[in-house]
Parts: structure tokens; sequence; C-alpha cells
């Protein structure tokens, strides 16, 4: 999407891959959204590190950041047979598959690439097979994200306030995103529209991210606390919520997503607001047969007892320029925290689930099994 | 109730008055939880300041505070007759009034303080039945909040795990606090539990102040994002919710309070957990016909846009001393926000309102209302 950078407007990708310097280049998500930096990965090590410590996150950017480094650390293989090189590979996967051991995506697409190198028989071939295994990966995702865009558009009508949550958007893509691409497509199609940014606490991903996006945009958008919500709802100023999701379950149309999904889907319910999820094909598990199944991470607690953000002053926004990340503890020193990172909203609360093939709805998904691409 | 510091355990109230030095004292809640500070008001116009500045905050507290200063004012006058004293007592009037325009129990209490002094004739005993009066009512207010405890604390069982929500304790009030009553009474009756305090962005009353009266009482309890508490609540982990009110309709038994009360109140209707609120009978409106005729207050887009809190590092958490209090900005900072302050509860979800009187039910307080102190 794009980013206006003193003044000048330029497309970016959360994450692309540069063939002539063998790098990654991605979008150091850490800075924002007090500063938009490009940063290059030169070693598959440092991109695996670059999945590890946060630069880049949200699963289908994670996935195309591992198949990129997959590929920039096949081509880097400088030995001689093959027997030689399958031991590089084999070392280059491990190495990614462990910068975030309980990601998905990423090791589902590095197997992809992996099955389509190996159909070759030269080193060289499958090199060069690697990339573009990798490449094409990164443009299907795409593509993905704005078919989920072509289907959501048509929910979002003109003066419609929508609440979103958390950060499904471009920066967690390797563009577009998902839960935001039906607003960049009714943009585009000339809607006009109000967003809602749920703030997302703990680390409060709404507030920097979405935000940060939609202000690039040009979309008219405010941040709300969390608490909000439910307020607004009750006032009638919200008509719909679309949110992303970090697995749905196929068998029952639930969504797992950050926390506060769920409460937001429970408002929504009893306000008569339409809820959906917005999500690629590869989010769907097939498997698991209950949302109560599906373990809950606990995350740090200083998350929950702190903030990160830029120093400024009270009533003046902080500037721009200020944009190192200072952590101030907000809560009681001396007491502890949970922090659950994500929640579980059952199919009864979802309205509709937006794919790149369309609009399902919740309860329905394992109806449409077959062509959602269950493979039994 | 009792405060620890370097190893001592003394008790304190929020507020008190020094006769002999003609003093409000105060607990500068500014600097809570990092420091905890007592500070003197020695003029009628520095405890119309600590009101304004928010060194004390809460109706009950601050109404003691105005009380307390019209008291000190009032002494204060060294002319001589009574039209002059009038003049003067008119003059401490207007200014503590104006330093909360919108806070209706200071203007009550000041004006009981007022009925009672211009029961005597001369400008001494009128002076001597102003400190009388405020205290008079301070000690009335902890004797209520002390029978909200009494009666509250039969919804605690052993084992239990309590929510609350932003502070309704006794920092916001002259001591023993409203919804926090319950647990400090339950606590005396030797029954254990476990309390989650909602972090109540945007202003983490909750977090700070909430967390470090319970921790300084040595209650079990730890702090969650506001996401959290629908995903405890499914998980079956909150049995009991108890927040405070800062308005209670009479006539339709719906509750104001902090912004995000209302979202808890829906999670917890869904989930069958029992939903109370802790009030204190002065909370009672009797007029309002409609929760949809109270405007809400907007606040600052700064309260939603960022945090503040003492500089930490990450892991660690911060020292206690490190108490300056710091604001970063965490949303991206071209963007506004929304900041609704308070929402309204409708009484379907409000199992029993905790008065000093009793439990009532929510629906039935018009029923009770001559009980309950209804003036016609």
């Amino acid at each position: 999407m794009n980013v206006t950078i003193r003044g000048r407007t330029r497309p970016y990708r959360t994450v692309t891959f540069d063939r002539a310097a063998n790098a990654v280049r991605l979008i150091e998500q850490r800075l924002l959204p007090h500063e938009f930096k490009i940063v290059a990965t030169h070693d598959f090590r440092e991109t695996a590190a670059a999945i590890r410590d946060m630069i880049v996150r949200g699963a289908p950017a994670i996935a195309a950041t591992a198949a990129f480094g997959l590929a920039q650390g096949v081509r880097a293989f400088r030995g001689r047979g093959m027997a030689k090189f399958q031991r590089h590979v084999e070392q280059v996967y491990q190495t990614l598959k462990e910068a975030r051991p309980t990601a998905v995506d990423p090791l589902n697409v590095m197997n992809q690439v992996r099955a389509v190198m190996t159909s070759a028989g030269s080193v060289d071939e499958q090199k060069a097979l690697a990339v573009a295994a990798a490449e094409d990966f990164a443009n299907r995702s795409v593509d993905e994200c704005r078919a989920i865009g072509e289907h959501g558009r048509k929910l979002i009508r003109d003066g419609m306030r929508v609440l979103t949550h958390c950060n499904a958007g471009w920066l967690a893509c390797v563009d577009i995103g998902t839960a935001t691409s039906p607003m960049y497509a009714a943009q585009a199609a000339g809607r006009r529209f109000h967003v809602f940014c749920d703030e997302t606490r703990p680390r409060s991903q709404g507030a920097s991210l979405t935000a940060w996006e939609l202000a690039q945009q040009g979309i008219s958008h405010q941040v709300i606390a969390d608490n909000a919500a439910g307020h607004l709802m009750q006032r009638g100023e919200i008509d719909l919520v679309i949110v992303g999701s970090d697995r749905t379950l196929g068998r029952t149309g639930e969504v797992v997503n950050k926390i506060g999904t769920y409460s937001k889907a429970v408002l929504a319910k009893r306000h008569g607001i339409p809820f959906y999820a917005a999500l690629p094909l590869s989010t769907i598990d097939w498997h698991t047969r209950s949302g109560m199944d599906i373990p809950i991470e606990e995350r740090e607690e200083s998350e929950v007892l702190g903030a990160w953000g830029a120093v400024g002053t009270r009533n003046s926004k902080p500037r721009t320029q200020n944009h190192r990340r200072t952590y101030v503890c907000v809560a009681n020193p001396t007491s502890g925290a949970r922090n659950p990172g994500f929640d579980v909203t059952p199919a009864e609360l979802v309205t509709g689930i937006v794919t790149p093939l369309g609009i399902f709805r919740s309860v329905e998904l394992w109806l449409h099994r077959w062509e959602l691409g269950y493979v039994g």
C-alpha cells in the first residue's frame, strides 16, 4: 500500500525479495508508528532473527519472510554436491523454523517451497525454483488479500462506521491486509466511511499499526480505548465490525483472534451489528474439533503492567521524529498480571467469514469445505 | 485502610482535617502507585487547586475535601461583622465549587455544611459548626462504606475469583471504598479469594490504584487488560463482578460508571456471572428518567493515544523509587481519538445494588425509594 514520506507517496510491500542483492527487505515494524524504515537482511540467519525479534509480525507476513529466507539461504550455497546442498537446505529450514516455533504458516509455506525445489535435478535449478516459489507465494498471498477486499467491500456502505480490532492490515500480510482489505477496496470504489480502531491492549496494535495504515491511506478513523466499543454500539455509532483471524475452525466456525475479539463479538450480537472475520484460506484449521481445545498462550506480564511508546508531552501530541520506544510501568509495580494473547469467538456471534472465495456463514464452513480447500 | 511504608504499617484516610494547623491532608494520588505521599493544603484556594488538579479524585473523596476546604476557609476569616463573614463564606464556597464544576457531590455536601453553620448565631459558633459538620460528613461517609462491606461481603465466598473495574476503592472515598469494601470485609471475615483488576484504559485506575490498594491490604490479585475479561469468563475463571457507580438512576436502575463497565456487564450476563454495583446512597439520582438522557463526557484524546507511567525496562519491573510520571504516545501520532468517560449499564444486566442499607435488585430501587432516601 502507499506510504507518504516527506511528501512523497510510494507503494510498498511489507516484505520483498531483492534477487540482485540476495536480500530480504522488510518494514521495520517495531519503529512504527513513529518512524517508517525499510531494513534488509543479507543472510538467512539475519532473516530468522528478523522474524524472531518481531521486525515483521502477522502470519502471512512471517510466512512470506520465511519463504524468502529459505530461498535466500539456498541461493547462498557455495559448496559442491547434492548431499552437501541438501544438508545446507535442511539447516536453513531448521533455523527459520525455530525463529517462531508456534507459527504454522511459515512451516507450511517453507514445505511448499521445498516441494517445488526438489522437483528439479541440479543445485542451480533448485536455487532458481526456490526463489520463484517464494515469490509465487508472496504474489498469491497478495492476490488472496485483494480477493478478500473484492468480496468484503460490499459490506461497507456509504456513511458507515466500522469497528476493527488489532491489526489485520497490510503490515500483517505481504500487502493489502485481511480485515483492512474491504476498507481499501471500498475506498477505491469511492465509498465514504469512518473506522474506529480498537486500541487493542496490551500491545496496542490497533492504535499504533492500524491507525498508521489508515492514516497513510487517507481513510477517516479514530482510535478508541477497548472499553469504549460497547458504549459506542449502545449509542448507535457503530454499524459493522470486521476483524482478522489467526485461526478459524473449519468444523465449528469458531474464530481465534487477538484477545478482546470475543468481547466485541458479544457486544455486536447484543446490538444487532454485523460481525465479520476476514481471513486467507491458509488460516482455516480443518482438524481441531472445538475452540475450547485450543490452548491460549499467556504472554509476558510486563505487557499488561505497562506500555511502549514515544516520550511526549501530555497536551501536544509528540513529534513524529521522537520515535525512541520507551516502556513505562503503569500498574502498581508489586502486582502481577494475567495476559492471555488470544480468545475464541463462537460461530453464533460471527455473521460471516470473508474469504478470497466469497463470504460464507460461519456455521457453514464445513458445508463448503471442499470448495474452501479441505483435503480430508 | 493500612499502608505499609518501609516495613511500617499504619492506617490512613484519603482525606483528613487537621484542626490545629487548619490544614486539609490528602494522599497525593497522582504519585500512586509509585510513591505514597501525604500533602497538606493550608488555604481553601490550595484545597480547591488540589481538587482541580486531581490530587484527590472519586466523588466521596472530593466531597469530603470540599467540605473540609469550606470549613478551612471559614475558619480563616479574620474580619469583623456577619455581613463580611457571609461574603467571605460565599467566596470560599464558589472557589471550591468551581474546582470541579460538573461534580454534584461536593456541592450537596457543602450545602449541608452551610445549612448546619447558619443554624448558629455568631461567626465563631459558625466556624466551629463548619468543622464539626465537615467531620461529621467524613465519618458518615466512612460508616456508609463500612455498611456496604457488611452487606456485600456475603457475596464473596471462599475460593471465588472476583472481577472489578476502575477504582471504587478507599482512594475514591474517605476510607474503605465502595466496590472494594465487600472485599475488605470478606478478608476480615477470613475468606480467601482472588481479584482480577481490569486495567481500565485510558486512565488505568484499575492497574494503578485498585491494584495498589489490594497489594497494601495483602489481597491476592492480578491486573488484566480490559480485553481479557470476556475470555476469562468464557473459560470459567470469574465468579463475581463488583463495580462502583458514579450515578445510579433510582427510576430505572441504570448504572452510570467508568467506560467499559457496560461491556463487562454484557459479558457477565452472557456467562451467568452475578454483577453487582456497590454505591453510597448519595449517588442515586431519583430524577433522571433514562440513561440515554445522560450526556457522556468526552475526555482528552491524549488519554487514549498514550499512557502515563514510570519509565522502566521491559523485563524487570521498574523500581518503586522511579516514580516520575512520564507520558508516552502509543498511537499513530497523526490519528485522533474518541474518549467517552462513562457508560450506562441497563438494570437487566445488574444482579443487585449493594447499598449501606442492604442489597437491592436493580429494577426495584424505585419500589424501595422511601427507604433509600428519596425525597419526592
